[in-house]
């Protein structure tokens, strides 16, 4: 295991967390779109650096004919569905296909950071199957007019995503010799995961069983608190060192008092090395939200090794950052001295960059708006924070103002009830064969499946693990947790295997 | 239980399976939508007729706004879904929710002819909820103008309709005091027992289980030899009578040698005593279409007891047509005399009737406007005929027609593989609590699952029963066989019923 394919697979991680987060950081910033749009000009840049992996993955590209509405016969229109397939360790007798749900974003990127499966598929005889979620990466189903206008973005929902995989599972099945008779497995993380365990619970004839991994299939309407998310992230910096999270509790109201005058802003921007000077209230509250967005990002990529995310990292680097955020009885200007200190770990480990950034970007990502679209539509995912369980500002959740900058962004109001109506909630016992996989690091297990359902509806969680540890490639400073959920991982797999396989006999 | 009340359920019989058959008389037809308005003209007549129940129901009206797309975003338009409550027998403390999966028709008329609902009502405490399926009835989209253009029609699907169910009983355990905590349960016959079944797959959060009866769930693609379902057809005739299948069998050749000549046509329009004459080889193709059209209706409404449908029947129709028929050596000409006597059976066993009218009239009705849309788009059931292993003359399934005239007709192309995509096909094991029931005389049978699945997935088979004969109110005339299945099915209800209040006291 390479230090590269361990960084690659880091970088998954922010990729998809961040988009995931579009719908908490629209809510907090004063103009939703364009704190969005920054954190994708970062996504930007780490794509491309991480999509070259350590270990070369031998994957074959096709791509398959999808109809744009499978739910309506008006048009008729295609589009084509991008896939990757690997074979080199399928065996067409007693084999398996994983198959990965692809999330939000380019599945090359997640072919090349989805190291387990790749580490797995010798055991598992398995053929690995990549599938592009539509309006990512290259499925764009309207090309480069995709997200010009609501109407072409109509046919971005999870229920169209499951639909295309269905479609083009049947399809491998048939044209693949020796595809037919063999066991599919769906694997996902984060919204990747709600989409791996969504499918097992919808096509359940496509898929003998599902891995879905940091998947918050429960962070929708009032299953969960909205505070919970804020609540993890606040608890790991409070586990990470003396006075840590009290230090950045304390941070805003410095950063609001020294902003008060010209000269405090001026402060702020030297003191925080920025690149470009805060002017006015608003740009304090970027400041504000760029920030939360780094503890955030830090709790959810807080992995046991380094790794090299948008600037290179340490391990453990919410350990790292805590160094510098243990003495909260400080001035304002010594407290966001340290403040600085602690994001200059974030930013620049490297000791490469000149100043931080937090300046809006017009850059534009095709992952980003998909992400904002959907969050905007069915993924609506309350957020909320109350600087008491948490180390950050109040901020309730204002469902009304949500709906109202949807509404401005893409002319389409969210429908915060559907999740729940159509994938059931909390109420999913009498589905089968679903691993729900959580690193109890990671904020997002906040709204996953964390203790088990039912004997075949099954949790498995990891101490030490952030935002799906365990769909990363092995490495060898993986601690014991995750190395043991990986194999009950695997064990699991390998039971509804045999299962198909018997079953195949006793109908024969 | 009075006689109408019997004859109301009997009317539905028709109702539901005719509708079913307009895939089937498309194909026959050289002009397929004559016909089917045809059919729907007599359906018209018969509904009122038949929404009269003997013994009154008791019901109130009420309205849901429901979204027109639950699947895309850009339209926020809603309609008003009807949906009919009764709950004189419903118990809040240990009660149920019968839920009718409406299907292709006016939910009254359903409410009114579904007697097995309202015969178990007191016995499972239980509140009766007729959901009325969209496009139907007053359930319509877009008013009057939902069949207008295919654009309007674009909603008019099962998913749909399936959605449609969740966010209604969603809605009525939030409002209805007493009735969050109670199990709801799927019931439907023909379309409507397919819904039941596909709701319990796709929403088991919803429904603790499903009623299916007489649903065709694997009349779709090839999971069933096309020919299935006229065999059954020609079956009931062949049992029901000697020589009868091979009179009808034989009558079509005579139909087409007297119909070589002027005179011949003459004649037989005489013979006949057609209210139009017969002018052309098309009417003669279309006089065909009919006289099958009525040995179907026949196979289906095969009922034990005498009542009254289009026109009044006596009980086992088939038997009191076949004395007709069974004499096959005879000459064109009394061939025909006799299948006239027969048809007169059918159409005017109350005496009344002046002549016998196959002609194509311009009535609309939405009911089978709806069908029609919906056989031309996802329910797509292939039929065939060959002459030897049933009784009527050959025809092959051709797909390409069939498309062709949906094209026509519609604008739009039906995809024939979706629906065992999205539904399973015959690979459903891993779903649960549902019982699908089948009269062993109703041809829709050949498409339904007659075998025990798993524990909770079984069969029922009634070898007496045709068209959802155990839906029907409770009847004198009923065969042993239709009251075990309901006690069965009873049984089945009330573990699902015991299942569910003993893990709402585990979860307490």
């Amino acid at each position: 295991m390479g230090f590269r394919q361990s960084t690659a697979t880091l970088a998954m991680g922010r990729h998809t967390v961040l988009l995931l987060l579009l719908a908490f950081l629209t809510l907090r910033e004063v103009i939703p779109v364009p704190l969005a749009l920054r954190a994708l000009s970062n996504l930007h840049r780490s794509a491309s650096f991480t999509s070259r992996p350590a270990v070369p993955t031998k994957y074959t590209v096709h791509y398959l004919q999808q109809k744009v509405d499978h739910f309506g016969f008006t048009t008729d229109k295609t589009f084509k569905q991008r896939y990757l397939l690997a074979d080199e360790h399928w065996k067409k007798d007693d084999g398996s296909i994983l198959f990965y749900t692809g999330n939000e974003g380019d599945i090359v990127w997640f072919c090349n950071n989805t190291g387990f499966m790749w580490d797995v598929a010798e055991e598992l005889k398995a053929m690995l199957v990549f599938a592009e979620h539509r309006y990512y990466g290259e499925s764009l189903p309207f090309g480069n007019n995709s997200f010009k206008d609501s109407r072409y973005l109509n046919y971005l929902t999870s229920e169209q995503a499951l639909a295309d995989f269905a479609v083009l599972i049947k399809y491998l099945k048939r044209t693949i010799p020796g595809a037919k008779n063999q066991p599919v497995i769906a694997l996902g993380g984060s919204y990747g995961g709600m989409l791996a365990a969504w499918f097992r619970m919808k096509y359940p004839h496509m898929v003998v069983g599902a891995l879905a991994a940091s998947a918050p299939i429960w962070h929708f309407g009032n299953l969960v608190p909205c505070g919970v998310f804020m609540k993890i992230v606040t608890e790991d910096f409070r586990k990470s060192g003396p006075n840590c999270s009290e230090t950045i509790h304390d941070s805003w109201g410095a950063i609001t008092r020294l902003a008060r005058t010209g000269s405090g802003l001026h402060w702020l921007s030297e003191a925080l090395h920025l690149c470009t000077p805060l002017r006015n209230s608003q740009d304090v509250q970027h400041l504000k939200g760029w920030i939360s967005e780094t503890w955030i990002n830090l709790a959810m990529v807080d992995y046991p090794y380094e790794s090299n995310f948008l600037q290179p990292l340490p391990a453990w680097p919410i350990k790292v950052v805590c160094k510098y955020l243990n003495n909260p009885s400080l001035s304002d200007a010594q407290l966001l001295q340290n403040i600085f200190q602690a994001l200059n770990i974030y930013y620049n480990y490297s000791g490469q960059a000149r100043c931080l950034n937090i300046s809006e970007t017009t850059t534009s990502n095709l992952g980003t708006q998909g992400w904002s679209y959907q969050a905007c539509t069915e993924m609506v995912m309350p957020f909320c924070t109350n600087g008491i369980d948490d180390m950050f500002e109040p901020r309730s959740w204002n469902f009304r103002e949500y709906s109202d900058d949807c509404f401005k962004q893409w002319g389409v109001r969210p429908r915060p009830a559907w999740i729940t109506t159509v994938y059931g909630g909390r109420n999913i016992s009498s589905h089968s064969n679903i691993v729900f996989s959580n690193g109890e690091l990671d904020p997002w297990s906040g709204g996953g499946v964390t203790k088990d359902i039912t004997d075949t509806l099954v949790a498995i969680t990891i101490p030490e693990g952030a935002h799906h540890l365990d769909l990363r490639a092995r490495n060898a400073f993986d601690p014991t947790t995750v190395l043991l959920a990986r194999s009950l991982e695997v064990r699991h797999m390998k039971q509804w295997i045999r299962d198909f396989y018997a079953s195949q006999r006793k109908k024969h």
